[in-house]
């Protein structure tokens, strides 16, 4: 198990699920025993329901993640990605490096038949309901292909997992012409007016928060930075109010205030607490939670993936874009 | 002259211009000239210091670019960039078609010597001092060599017209590394740290509102995407406050408060205000406003114009980029 409480937060996390879970699944925790069976005494009495994978290596945070994938074969990602690879579990979860998660998916579990590239779909607060920013990481360089999937991943999961009956998706760009744009959004447009979604056009990056769409379609070097710099925002405003507090009293009660307001206001825009973000295109189940997880995203984590497994998910994407 | 409030906010703001620079330059007004005597005469008496150069055909938001330049050459850009060309004015203002304004000064102006793509710096508010977004909409798919002309230009221009001493120029990417990112940005890593600039190296969506660095390089399609996104943040959180206020009394309240907090801390995400956008990297000064731009805005744009004349920004950055 990884990120940056592990296995403290992973452990507590699952224990809680498996409370919770009134024995609806059960958990294989893999990481190095030892240190999980000391998280477990900590929470004793502990659930029934889990099992431990001891895995004697350890794929830090900063690590390259095709070269430690090369070289750590028994890392807790490696080794829980196996035991869904041979169907000894049917969903992994990990709060552990994003790009090893990915590319040990990827590599481990394949991908679906008609999927050129896995993605993943991180839903971002709108002043509407939540809408689903996908690529958010996983693949830099895209041919329009590849957003042309990522548009029907999409909505497939909207649909299947958020129950938005017809998923509005758009296109990212830079002016709602279809004509605006870089090359491969351009011809990618194309592509999505014959996709088996809602494709409502272009959209501008002012539209993202506005919740004009549900899904929302990108590369993931584009999803990355937006992503990054709304989570972002949160702290620019809290150092904007203390310079501003600063100037008087008066200006201190207010921005005392607002800041209580905005807290409430932001909470949404914790991404953290959402229960992380799911692989999408990849032949089973990966939620892939921030390396700084509470237990509370663990929980929420393994929860979305028991939603994925139940709701067939990736059985659908294989189905609509086989075809 | 154009945008959506022309030619009243433009013939205003102009005169404005006018009143505060004690005659240090003088003003062509490019537009309808009928149109635009009627808005001096609202304005009486006006200063002196201006000419009227009449221009019939009018550039609308919603034309495309390419096309309206070719078929409509009597427009106020058209005429006005010529004017430059022909050296009879020293810089260019519009709040017209931002696209056709670009394409026309690249057209009409000329790139300069060892520049192969034009951009456009939008100054974004940070935790600290503005940061220069360059390119956030000229240029949608480009090479390496693009990005490090940006990052060139836009150290200049921090130097010269924001007297930053030194500024840092950063790489916009997902991740600190320098592998990580689209090819493009990869391989423009490498170039960028042989470059006459303080290159810090790659930098994340969520440093841009951090202020580390200066300079923030990325091509036009994530650039204009990232200040779309940014501009629409104080829209959004309204929103937000608007459905908080509904929930009670005492939430009304501290939404109330923290809105006025919010309006002056967020005051400087109005671009609007902050003058307009230069267009770097064509032989003479071009400075683009939004289409909304109030009569302050098209104030400033002027001033900006006047002092990147001045300084001679687009001298300085031929001298570097020929180099």
């Amino acid at each position: 198990m990884g990120g940056d409480y592990a296995p403290g937060n992973v452990v507590a996390g699952s224990l809680d699920a498996l409370r919770e879970s009134g024995g609806r699944f059960s958990l294989v925790l893999v990481g190095q025993r030892e240190r999980i069976e000391e998280e477990i005494d900590r929470a004793l009495p502990s659930p029934p329901g889990y099992t431990i994978a001891h895995a004697p290596e350890v794929i830090d945070m900063r690590d390259s993640p095709t070269a430690a994938l090369r070289s750590k074969k028994e890392s807790s990602i490696a080794i829980g990605l196996r035991l869904q690879r041979d169907g000894k579990a049917d969903a992994f979860v990990s709060a552990g490096n994003t790009g090893a998660v990915l590319s040990a998916s990827t590599l481990i579990l394949g991908r679906l038949e008609g999927v050129g590239r896995p993605s993943i779909g991180a839903l971002i607060p709108t002043a509407g309901s939540p809408c689903l920013l996908i690529d958010s990481g996983a693949t830099m360089d895209c041919q329009p292909r590849h957003l042309y999937e990522f548009g029907v991943m999409g909505s497939i999961y909207m649909r299947t997992m958020r129950g938005v009956s017809t998923p509005r998706v758009g296109l990212v760009s830079v002016g709602e012409e279809e004509n605006k744009g870089n090359e491969a959004t351009v011809e990618a447009f194309r592509l999505l007016k014959g996709a088996p979604v809602d494709f409502i056009g272009m959209i501008e990056g002012r539209d993202l928060l506005k919740g004009k769409v549900d899904v929302a379609v990108c590369d993931g070097f584009v999803g990355n930075i937006v992503l990054k710099f709304g989570e972002s925002v949160p702290a620019f405003l809290k150092a904007r109010f203390l310079s501003f507090a600063a100037k008087s009293v008066k200006a201190k009660l207010i921005a005392l205030i607002a800041r209580s307001g905005l807290r409430t206001v932001l909470r949404e825009m914790d991404y953290q607490e959402q229960g992380g973000v799911p692989v999408l295109g990849v032949r089973g189940v990966t939620i892939i939670g921030h390396g700084g997880s509470s237990p509370l995203a663990i929980k929420n984590m393994i929860f979305r993936a028991e939603e994925m497994v139940k709701r067939h998910v990736h059985r659908k994407i294989q189905e609509a874009l086989q075809a």
